[in-house]
């Protein structure tokens, strides 16, 4: 066995407010994945404004459903927010990024990340316009 | 220092809605940890309607007092949804699975997971009849 | 290459309920990411009603406004608590602490942990009085 570190950077784009399904757009820029029998994939959002997380690859209600949920716990319009110089959607973004999370870490098994036949990876864009995301990918695994 | 990386799945059991502590019973199924003297301990839940948690494993009343404040915040019965042909129940689970995460990251040491005194890995059942919940985990560390 | 495997505690100190941003008091406590060129750091508190979470490292309005949100989100009376023995601010603690979670990975490069420019790590304290808080960390990476 032979144990390897890679690390690269990874542009995901612009994407509109809400919940998106990128397990595609991640792979597709991932080559440090390439040749890892078993390992773990670490992907960190160099933002604080948005978040990822694993849930349901299939219906896109339920990325509806999950955008309309976060809406409601931080609402753009929070009464008691201090932090408001930049928009009324930048602190409810920094709490949801807070609850959401900004990481991820998965098994990788052949070049691979291991998942279940319903998850996928979500990019939570909370801003109105966010800009280009970027992402900090690790691959710690047994390339031989 | 000779370093590894191993995995396995694991399969938890069924389990009724509610929190459930489950620290013994992941050690217990948990073969590749034995032997590690220093590393990482990756579990991931395969699933998108429940999820892993760590917190305090001495009171049942703090696992009850969870799982209502979990019920409170995403009622069964949350009008909005639109996600609602596969049960009530269902996209409150997918919320909360998002919310609390779907993996946990342990440190290994001397072939046991490093936890403060009170801490314990909790499993968060979302559902009503979730059935059979598996785990993929990873342990990365020095076998030598 | 040559991977290594390195762990230490680290004490943080005790701080007043709310949330603080500690990236220095970490960096400066860490000693085995020195001479990794390429890794993942992993620290985890050893507690179970406080957090760690990464967001915006400048402006103390977005700290004091997550504190605000996480008070409102699971305030001190709430009524259907039953873990109360241990003081009105101690179930909340515990909920607050798996919402935003317990521990953090981050990718090294070159000793240094890799974050956006926007990037700081919080302690968020959720107790009145929480005592001294401490951390295990592990780096595993390329010390070549």
């Amino acid at each position: 066995m032979s144990l390897e570190v890679k690390q690269q950077s990874l542009r995901l784009g612009r994407f509109e407010r809400g919940v998106h399904l990128v397990t595609g757009n991640v792979l597709r820029g991932l080559t440090i994945a390439s040749g890892c029998r078993a390992g773990l994939l670490h992907v960190q959002l160099l933002h604080t404004s948005c978040s990822l997380a694993l849930n349901e690859n299939a219906s896109p209600d339920v990325r509806m459903d999950l955008e309309a949920f976060l809406d409601q716990l931080v609402p753009d319009d929070t009464g008691y927010f201090s932090h408001t110089a930049e928009g009324r959607d930048d602190m409810p973004a920094h709490v949801k990024s807070v609850v959401t999370g900004s990481s991820l870490i998965l098994p990788l098994s052949n070049g691979h990340p291991v998942l279940g036949t319903w998850q996928g990876i979500y990019l939570c864009e909370h801003r109105d316009a966010g800009g280009e995301r970027r992402l900090h990918a690790t691959v710690i695994g047994d390339f031989s």
